[in-house]
């Protein structure tokens, strides 16, 4: 049977009541905090039970050597691996000299809980120790989205009986233990202990430690300072190389209560001093004493209720959904919001895994919802990458191509994929980053950073494609040898995805450099060049089987023996566990939307027929071993009408990190997936489409949802859809004019009025698509026990 | 300018005169001496200087972690290496209390010479010590060929001033170290010592160690025992876990002298008892002192001119190139000779390279010299690899594969390759390894054989082929997603060669079974399956490119982009160390003859017109970056009448490791290599193709080659054929008469009298094919300074 997912369900945030040990390192991953420079996972405020313990900066790592058993030239020699930051959000606890540990004593009653408008952790803890005394503590986390380099602790502790002494301990942990993120020793050993001590400073109420990692000689300063009140008390802070530790004493009559608020800063540089590093942190934690515990959370609140007011999608009918929307909207925010130029890792920095890499579905899943709810956040995510240019240009030199070729996956802009068929030759990337790039630049008309930023993104991700690939004797262009999105194929001719990807890649730059004509020359754009651009993109071949009449998603594909689905057992999946690649490879089954995801990123491309026969084709051989297929596909269903489906896949995919529903939660959340949830709903039930034409809307409702609001920024305004009825309601906050296309008809927004427009009735979509044996939504779900 | 061989030239032996630091290890791989049991490799006695020590028995491994930066379903967890065996070549000599050392004082004279008919390498030594003393050192070395377990040297001092003292330090050294055969610490650690000691045992004039691997816990001993002469002498033996030593001391006059015959004997096992595996070692080498040095030698001499009487090639006209044939028809002998049922590593037993592994070089290289000149050698190495039919049923039943599927590297017959897109997706070597079962069954008419040793390879060898093929909507049956002998390609559709030998493998499967019906029924075969094989191999896809009228190599490559040859400097080869393996991939540039090697293994298949379309057509393409792939197109230059090409790709084949073309013989030989330079004279010059219709020849000579003489043993007879000027001479030496084809005409030969058939003019073969730009032989040789 499914799992109902055991968080408890409220519109506007998530919390769990109780608390069970096998559960615990889910709830650490769902209860993270973030602001994108510092993430804070979720764990227990006394540091134990802790299955992860979690304390992240963003572009933070250690190197270490990568194994391989027989080498080849261009492999990565080095890899990169996020480690932990020095912790500073453990707070232990002593009662009458006993540690408060929720697995001993009596645990009265336990809960957490997220809040999606406060941006913080609440907890709350009822516990009589193993001797008898009782005592509350409340704690509140917040990671600022105001002030990137603080996150912050409202820590109370209250005597249910009484008198007790407590002793409260508030600490910075250096060199915490790892996962075992690799089974190799050579890349482990360097993990286990990364940091060197290289500083310490303490004052009665707080503490500054200094430390370098190892090998890539990152300096990290982590401060604390803390303020008491509420009760007499005694503090006293001492250092040593790896732990900082406040001890606060307090003797507490029955009712009585002690509160400390700790105040968290954090700096990293590879280039700053260590006075720089030290100064900085200091002069963070200093500015957020000063503003003290209610102001930080005001602001954190008034920031939170500026997204919102855009970004909001309110959906009735489903409160679960409501939720898991909700929860993924603040999830990607929180992925970003001040990452400033910095990465958005696979899995933000909720967790270890995939070792804190960033991969294409940062630009491809989570970048489109932040350009339309946070722009300022898709630009700095955008400039991250600008900033990697270099080092993408050498590895395309490394690899004997034109332009920039960037990493599969990297934290410092270097390749770090150690397996190539489906890392170096995932050209794509290249596109998808250009492509974030041009749909940043349209939506929100930012012409500066087109010039600063996007230009020359757009021009070394042209050059690469035009040295990639070559003009066949009938003049067509073609890109072989590469692999495209779906990970159960490889080293394909003309996929698809990449092909019309590439194309866009092509158009987008040669327009980029006619707009910014001066800029190109500096780039070293010639006139030709540009023409060439042109031509190739016209000249891109799109592989089409004319026997089926449905686009391939790589030439031949279509072609290919067919996995045999009915011989295949529910648990041999993910299949990549059970089979060889090479088996996997040449046959017909997609780990994950691939010709579907372009289907919807490029539907320009595909008439409404072609997309209708696609997805009907490639259902029946996607499993879905991937969180990133289930959003694409509900899309896609919903704009072929398929509206039973397309709910199906849009609630699959907010479960996936819910229910954990590929048992792998506890490495950190996917953020990549929960940005897909946005647009499942907004590109999917909303139908916004956003190509070369500009904005479109085909928005229809699917049971059990009777109600749909969802609101976007584009050109310095907001725009909120409100869908009910037969009826959708177009309503622009200010600024200039605003045209938009409603199922393909043409109409002028105003600022201030709602425009409400019919929504004509659905055309018959014909049969549902059927999917694998066994891999239909119902099915997994149905699989997935807890 | 092309390098002179170092070597001296002799029709029968290969000597050294001098010596030079820098060419030390290429001396060493040149001058190994093996039986395919032991091998020696040709180090200098007294131990050093020397690269590497190189004493190896055939099977004795350790085995060590595989790392992989990203792990996948079915990749080897264990590699297996080479280890050194302990040594028992080592004689150190004291002259007057100084080491023997050919760095100090002064080396009159110092000359080496592996002689091809007495199986023996002599070495002989003028030296004059720092303080002035000189002596002479002559050694005789031998592995033997008649006594498995047994190496012997025949050691001598002579005094050329005095009187002196000398002392003979004959020593056995186990844990001599291995140079470093991977970057990887966790592969090179458990190979830097792998041997823990087990027992000793010492005499006055010898002793036996007895070691065991710490990992793969196999059980080694060797032992050693001395017989003085020619002057009085006192000889005591000592021994500590790693080092036997058993000196003797002798005072000698002006022209005096002292000999020491050294017997060694070697023994492993993993199953058998320490105890047993001593007697067996002590018995071998009571044997081989009870018969004496000279006996041994008279032995190996006999072996030999067995061997030669068969086996030899004469080529007049070029001297280096009658020294090197010999040369490689010698090695080859070597590698095998005594192996039993043990493999024939692609280094033989002459070096480190490969880690010890064999691969399928083995059976399409080596074996078909091996069982036209020695076919008992040829048979064990087939049952060793019907010896680890279970572990490919295993690995077969890891990928869900019917049948067998053998590995692509091994020592143990496991797994080994840590890059499946070249090695676990290289399914021809199964059918490789079928095709030598086939070619050795009707080459020597052995029935028992093929019923008890080939018929379970070729059935096992055959499903495989169902299991992993398919038919298509047409009835045609593809092998997709695989690997074929060009290394430049990978994860291809329909490989010619693959399919072509599938084809052969299934045939001769079903042939096999159907000839030995009672021991199929036993194996399990049932009727329709031998039916289904006949089916499936008649379906079989073989792709042409009907525009340019070309064989394809898979299916599209004459499609794909030409690589850039132009653009392409010398110093860029091999590619694989320049460029990244997708871009090599994709394009069309092969490493080595693939279709080529198609055209001369399954000549039936294409029409002579077709076999000189496709050889022009590839040799465009073909940069022979692998030493596997001159022959190939010697061979098939000869056929097409291409005879000045073929002689360079002989010469280019027959030079790999006495000019170090590719840089790597300090590693050992390319036994391969060697064997394919008796094919490109036998099959090549000789014309010799042996197919479904039995034997042809269609010898022609080309310049500078005034006479060949080649002779092959068949059904137990010996046949040798003789060219020159305009006729070619057939004898037969006994037994029933043979029936061949002379150019297409059907002969039938009788023992005893030589027939001569005219040779028929040749047709114009129509202009010489070219090579791409700086990869033709004379190019290649130019680019090879020393």
């Amino acid at each position: 049977m499914p799992e109902i997912s055991p968080f408890d369900v409220s519109p506007w945030g998530i919390g769990w009541s109780g608390w069970e040990p096998s559960r615990q390192a889910r709830r650490e991953s769902v209860f993270s905090l973030s602001n994108g420079h510092i993430g804070w996972r979720g764990t227990l405020d006394e540091g134990d039970p802790c299955e992860t313990p979690g304390s992240y900066l963003n572009g933070l790592f250690e190197h270490h050597p990568m194994p391989y058993a027989e080498d080849g030239y261009g492999y990565p020699e080095r890899g990169e691996t996020m480690v932990n930051a020095p912790d500073g959000k453990v707070i232990r606890l002593l009662v009458d000299d006993e540690p408060f540990d929720i697995r001993e004593g009596r645990l009265e009653s336990h809960e957490q809980h997220l809040d999606f408008r406060a941006g913080t952790l609440r907890r709350e803890v009822r516990w009589t120790s193993p001797s008898g005394a009782t005592v509350r503590v409340e704690s509140t986390r917040l990671v600022s989205l105001t002030h990137r380099a603080i996150a912050a602790i409202d820590y109370r502790v209250t005597a249910l009986s009484g008198p007790l002494e407590v002793t409260v301990l508030s600490e910075i942990v250096a060199n915490e233990p790892l996962p075992e993120v690799h089974p190799d020793e050579r890349v482990m050993d360097p993990l286990r202990h990364p940091y060197e001590p290289v500083d310490r400073a303490v004052t009665a109420s707080g503490a500054t430690l200094l430390h370098r990692t190892k090998r890539s000689r990152i300096g990290v300063a982590v401060a604390m300072d803390h303020v008491v009140s509420e009760a007499p008390s005694s503090i006293d802070t001492e250092a040593s190389d790896d732990v900082a530790r406040t001890t606060v004493t307090a003797r507490l009559t029955e009712g009585g209560s002690i509160r400390v608020v700790k105040m968290v800063g954090h700096e990293w540089s590879g280039d700053l001093t260590d006075a720089a590093l030290r100064d900085r942190v200091d002069a963070a934690v200093a500015t957020a004493a000063r503003l003290g515990w209610d102001a930080l959370a005001r602001e954190q609140r008034d920031c939170l209720d500026d997204f919102w007011e855009a970004a909001d999608v309110e959906l009735d009918g489903d409160t679960r959904l409501q939720q898991a929307v909700r929860f993924a909207l603040f999830q990607v925010l929180q992925s970003a919001a001040r990452a400033d130029v910095r990465s958005i890792p696979g899995k933000g920095l909720t967790g270890p895994g995939y070792e804190g890499h960033t991969f294409w579905d940062a630009e491809t899943f989570v970048l489109p919802v932040l350009t339309y709810t946070a722009p300022g956040a898709a630009a700095h995510a955008l400039r991250w990458r600008h900033s990697t240019l270099d080092t993408a240009r050498e590895r395309a030199g490394q690899l004997h191509l034109a332009g920039a070729a960037f990493p599969w996956r990297t934290i410092s802009g270097r390749e770090c994929s150690g397996y190539w068929p489906a890392g170096t030759v995932a050209f794509h990337i290249n596109a998808d980053i250009a492509g974030a790039v041009m749909r940043h630049v349209r939506t929100t008309g930012d012409e500066e950073f087109e010039r600063e930023v996007g230009l020359e993104v757009l021009v070394e991700t042209a050059r690469l494609w035009v040295s990639l690939g070559y003009r066949d004797a009938h003049g067509v262009f073609h890109l072989d040898g590469i692999t495209g999105p779906d990970e159960y194929s490889a080293l394909v001719d003309d996929n698809t995805f990449t092909n019309l990807a590439a194309q866009r890649n092509l158009r987008g730059a040669a327009q980029a450099a006619r707009r910014h004509s001066a800029r190109a020359r500096e780039l070293g754009v010639r006139d030709d060049e540009v023409g060439e651009w042109e031509v190739i993109a016209d000249a891109m071949a799109v592989p089409y089987d004319e026997v089926r009449r449905v686009h391939q998603q790589a030439a031949g594909y279509t072609d290919l023996e067919r996995w045999d689905f009915e011989a295949t057992s529910p648990d041999q999946y993910p299949l990549q566990n059970h089979f060889p690649y090479f088996d996997l490879y040449r046959k017909q089954v997609l780990k994950q939307a691939d010709l579907v995801l372009a289907l919807q990123l490029f539907h320009e491309a595909f008439t409404a027929e072609e997309t209708a026969r696609a997805f009907a084709y490639y259902e029946g051989l996607t499993v879905r071993d991937s969180s990133l297929s289930a959003s694409t596909q509900a899309v896609v269903a919903a704009w072929v009408g398929q509206s039973e489906l397309a709910i199906e896949y849009l609630t699959e995919a907010s479960t996936i990190d819910l229910n954990d529903l590929r048992d792998d939660v506890d490495d950190g959340l996917h953020i990549a997936a929960l940005g897909g949830v946005w647009t499942a709903v907004v590109s999917g039930l909303g139908g916004m489409k956003n190509g070369p034409d500009g904005l479109e809307f085909c928005p229809r409702l699917a049971a059990p949802i009777t109600r749909l609001s969802f609101g976007i920024r584009t050109g310095g305004r907001m725009l909120r859809v409100e869908v009910s009825g037969h009826t959708a309601s177009y309503t622009l906050s200010g600024g200039p004019p605003l045209p938009i296309r409603h199922f393909g008809a043409a109409v002028e927004l105003h600022a201030g009025k709602p425009t409400p427009l019919p929504i004509p009735p659905a055309p018959d979509p014909g049969p549902r698509p059927s999917q694998p044996k066994g891999r239909s939504p119902e099915e997994v779900r149905a699989v997935k026990g807890d």
